[in-house]
This record gives structure tokens, C-alpha cells and sequence, in this order.
């Protein structure tokens, strides 16, 4: 079959590679029939050394399954499945707790030992605890907003819970991304008040403002967090979503937090520390979030996207065939494009 | 009047300054009869460059109100009241959500301007958010217990209260000085199920057994997150007290932390950053905490005082006469006393 695989800083192929196969009882196979690129992809695409066996890419997908191992019970063959980020077995005790990615068994797609999602088949271990099955037909016009609870749609959202957005609440997004863009979604679907989006391509912020941000700051650093500031009432604001990863988003994030407010990061951090350690401290801000729990979030985001009340897939502005997975990724590099979709 | 002024590292001197007076009508004047040395008092006792005037000193007092000023209208000439170490209005939006340390006009005792409690007579900013009169006499045996609603009992609270502590909950508390004990009784009186106590002083441990830690771990570093893990089945604490500052602390609270859980700091932070962000972040791990709104928990902690349910005062223990503050700071720099008690 064919799949994407990332050599080094810049490399990306789409090559013959051995047929995905299921490998374990509780494992799945599915024939990818949409995909996308991750705004974190883009890390190793700036950054990864070069490697003689490359990483497969690739971790949000939605496919048809094509084959299930002897105990998978719950998803069967010919079912049409979201298959989030990372997988986990659904029965731990963090899984239980909805955390599935501290899942005891989770694993991430697109790395060491597992298939990447930018490819024609992906085998999906813990596939009964992994897999969604949703209730539409492969190409429904939902795709793109279905895929994104993959991730993107999930992430934001857990950004906005970890940061405490809800009625009332005043927010701020760092990061226009798709996450970002997400973000924004989900604070609004939270019922949050007052929505700024932190960003500088206008045709990102339009998009939050279509989204419900109510706000949008432009500018950066020290001048960013005066603007919010005064943007509410003195003091920042309740609510942060940090959707970038990078320190100085990070102290951008923490700047605007009202005292006892909550930064929610969801942005995969870049350096070892967390900046602005004291004016969190003498605030009473706290930074909480992780790797979301995307596939605890579906169940509860799937309606609103099956109902039409929130539209995320409109973060995926152009579409690719898998020959066009290496001009993705330098479109979303070269911000042409915000977030690229695969169809195999 | 005298009163403790620090001039330069480890150079602390009791002597007289001029009388502490009302100077705004919203003022009080209180005749200081406890105070205490806190272990925030030692940063500048290992760290303050020389100065030519010197800082007053101290922040945690019960005293009697000599005097108020004209707009005061809850607090009485003759009350006995606890002063927390920050001033509050009591009226600001902060002060109403019961974040008083970010009130409007939140000032610090024992920093320029403001009077410091080790001393004869502290000038109280704000008296009527400030002050909170106590309903027993200036010499009840309950004193002790009763000073430490002024920060330490307070603060331990805070760090419980950040970190999620209650009911089914595991917790560890890592610091063994006044603040930490404190956080376990906290932990303790929230219903926590498991409190670990982190530290090596053989004294202060046994006394967290008393106020209801269930294990203690005295290793350090990796060492002592192992030792957590094991006693947690593997997995690390839900909620974690950080009663230190030190990088160091934090990034073993972050160790022990389970994912999905939290960490409550109120040790004045040494550092700019805070370590271990990529652990905080794959563990889904928040970080939150600061100075405690004590002021905003006397209400809730006092009745547990009055009746004898819960006994912070036990951290101090050892008093001395206002000349006695010097001998006092090096008792408890050097780990002779846990926490000093000042009667001037």
C-alpha cells in the first residue's frame, strides 16, 4: 500500500510501503478514506533529524473497516469509524475516568511501531476502545467537520474545558490555527461571553469571528496583552486557550489570564520549562491541559456537529489525493493553507 | 514603638522606629500580642542585598484594635483580631469571588510602606476588609492555632484547596515546614483518603502523622517520585501540595502527580520558570496556586479552630519576647524550630 513517510526536516514521501495487517486479537484494519495534516507535523518538518527508516505521518483519520481481530466485539467490519489521535483500550481506570490518552495501553498513531493516518490503510490497536462508528455514510457532506473530531474539533475543546471557558466567561485564544480556530468554537458552544482571538492572518481571525470570537488582537507580546487588557475591563481575562506550544505564546497566554484564571495548553510545548512562573504565581493562574481526550469528547461534540450547530471542518481548506500529502504539508508551512485534508 | 527591621542578609535587629499610627481614614491601628517568623521570611534572610534603611518585618499577627479611622465602620476600638498577611478591601470584584491577595488594592505587611507585624504596632490599610474579629479573649489557649489563620493554616488550605484534595483522593505534600503540615491537616479535614507527607525532618514528619498523613516519604528527587508511585499503585497522587519553591520541589510534585491531576503551589517561587513542562503536559497534569486569599478563609476555617477540630497552632513550636526575634529567625533557619511564635 502506500503511505506518507517523513525522513527529515523537509522530506516528505509517499511511498510503497509492506500492506497494514492486523497483528493482534484486539486490533482493527482500516481502508483510510479521509485524513489530514496536523499543525504538529509541522514540528518535525522544521525539526526532525534525518533517519534511514523514516516516521510514518499522519494521526487523524476517517476510514471504513476493512477487517477486525478474534476479540474485537463492539466494531465490526464495513463500519465507517473516527479514529482519534491516540489509541487506548477503553477500560482502564484512566480510560473510565475519560483521560484515554493516560489510557495504560496508549499509543499515538504516526510514530515508532505504529501506521500513520496519511496512508491508504491504518492497523488500529485496542480497536473496540479506539474506534467511534459513526451513523453516516462515507461521503456525507459532514466529513470534514467528522474528521476533525480526530482532533482539532476534540483539542479545542479541551483546551476551553481545562481553562474553565463557560457562561459568563470572558476568553482569549492564542493561536489561530486550526486548533485555535477550534478553540473558538468551543468556547462558544461552552457559552462563553466574551471570545478574543490572538492571531495576525486576517483570514484565520474572519474565520473566528464566523466561528464566535468576538474580538481579535493582532498585535504580539507585551503590546497583545495591553490590548486585552484593555479589551476587558482592566483586568484579562477568565479563560485562556493556548493553542501554539511555543514559550512565548505561553507568556502571552499566562499575561492575559485575569488573576485566578486558567490557561488551558494544548499547544505541544517546544522547550522544557514554562515561562512567567511568578506573574502565574502572584496571580493565582493556573496552566493545566495536555494531550486532549478526543475520543471521550466525541460522544458529547458528535450531535452538535451531526445537527450543524458547530462546523469545524471548515478549518480544512483544501483538499489533497495522497500524491498531494508533500504539497500539504508546504502549504500549511508557507500559511496558504490552514489545515489540509487527504483523501486517499 | 520597636519593631524588627532586616537590613541585609541574615542581619535582623529589633529596634525602635517611629509609632505606628492611622494615616488613612480607612485605617486601624492594632497593638500586636502574637506574630510569627515564616519561612518566607528566610528568602530574604539568605538573600537580601544590603540596605540602608532595612525592611520591617513579619506578616502574620493577632492583636488589638488601639484606633480606627473615621471610615471604618465594622472593626471596633478593643476588638481582638487576626490580620492576614495581605490587606484587602473586602469590597473589589476580587474580593467579592474571594480573591482577596488579588484585590484592587491588595498590599503585602513587612514590604516598604506598609508596617511589619513583628513588632509592637502594625498600621492597618483597609481595616474593615482586612481584620477579622475573633470572639475570644487576648489570651485564650487557642492563640496558636487561631495566628495560624493569618497564612500558614490559610496558605496549606489554598495549596489543598488548587490541588483538588477531597474525598477518595490521594495526596502528597511535599515540604515538611509550617505551610506543608498545615496543607496536611487541609488535605485531612477535605476528607483526602492517602496524604503523603514529603520530607526528611524526623519531628516535623511525625507531626504530620498526627494531624493525619498516612506515609511519609523522606528520599528525594527520582527516588522519592518512585517511592510515590509505589505507594500509589503506580500511578502517582491526584492531588499534590507544593509548600516549598524551589525548582526542585516542583518538579517532584509534578513526578508524583497521577495524570489528570493537580498541583497546588504556594511556596514563593525561587525561580522564572516552572520545570518539567513536557511532564505537565503528557501527563495532563495543571499547575495552579499563589498567595492564599487567607482573609477569605477564616469563615470557613475558624469554627474547625474554635472547637478544637483541627490544631495548626502545633507548627509552633517555640515562643519568644519581641527581642527574642533575631535568636528566632536562626532557630528556624536552622531547622531547630519548625515555626517561631513572636509575644511582644
Amino acid at each position: 500500500m502506500r503511505a506518507t513517510v517523513m525522513y527529515e526536516a523537509g522530506d516528505v514521501r509517499v511511498e510503497e510501503v509492506p500492506d497494514a495487517a492486523i497483528a493482534e486479537p484486539t486490533d482493527a484494519l482500516i481502508r483510510v478514506t479521509r485524513a489530514c495534516v496536523c499543525g504538529s507535523d509541522l514540528h518535525p518538518y522544521h525539526q526532525m533529524e534525518p533517519s534511514e527508516t523514516g516516521t510514518r505521518m499522519g494521526h487523524e483519520a476517517i476510514g471504513v473497516v476493512e477487517d477486525v481481530g478474534s476479540r474485537v466485539t463492539k466494531i465490526r467490519k464495513g463500519d465507517l469509524v473516527v479514529m482519534p489521535f491516540a489509541y487506548s483500550d477503553g477500560t482502564c481506570e484512566f480510560c473510565r475516568e475519560g483521560l484515554t490518552t493516560a489510557c495504560v495501553h496508549v499509543g499515538f498513531f504516526g510514530n515508532e511501531g505504529t501506521d500513520g493516518a496519511q496512508a491508504e490503510a491504518v492497523r488500529v490497536p485496542y480497536a473496540d476502545g479506539t474506534l467511534f462508528a459513526l451513523p453516516v455514510g462515507e461521503d456525507d457532506a459532514l466529513m470534514p467537520s467528522l474528521l476533525t473530531l480526530s482532533d482539532v474539533m476534540g483539542t479545542g475543546h479541551h483546551a476551553a474545558v481545562v481553562a474553565g471557558a463557560g457562561p459568563g466567561k470572558s476568553v482569549a485564544v492564542v493561536g489561530d490555527g486550526a486548533v485555535g480556530l477550534c478553540g473558538v468554537i468551543a468556547a462558544k458552544r461552552l457559552g462563553a461571553e466574551q471570545i478574543i482571538i490572538m492571531g495576525r492572518h486576517e483570514d484565520r481571525t474572519a474565520l473566528a469571528r464566523a466561528f464566535g470570537a468576538t474580538d481579535v488582537v493582532s498585535e504580539r507580546g507585551e503590546e497583545a496583552v495591553e490590548r486585552v487588557r484593555g479589551l476587558t475591563g482592566g483586568f484579562g481575562v477568565h479563560s485562556v486557550l493556548e493553542c501554539v506550544g511555543y514559550a512565548q505564546a505561553m507568556e502571552t497566554a499566562i499575561g492575559v489570564a485575569r488573576p485566578g484564571g486558567a490557561v488551558g495548553r494544548v499547544g505541544v510545548p517546544q522547550e522544557e520549562t514554562i515561562p512567567a512562573s511568578l506573574p502565574a504565581f502572584f496571580g493565582n493562574v493556573a496552566v493545566g491541559g495536555g494531550p486532549a481526550p478526543v475520543r471521550a469528547y466525541i460522544e458529547e461534540l458528535l450531535p452538535d456537529v451531526l445537527e450543524g450547530r458547530i462546523e469545524p471542518g471548515r478549518v480544512l481548506d483544501r483538499v489533497v489525493g495522497l500524491d498531494g500529502v508533500p504539497e500539504g504539508y508546504r502549504a500549511m508551512d508557507d500559511r496558504e493553507a490552514i489545515k489540509v485534508m487527504v483523501r486517499p
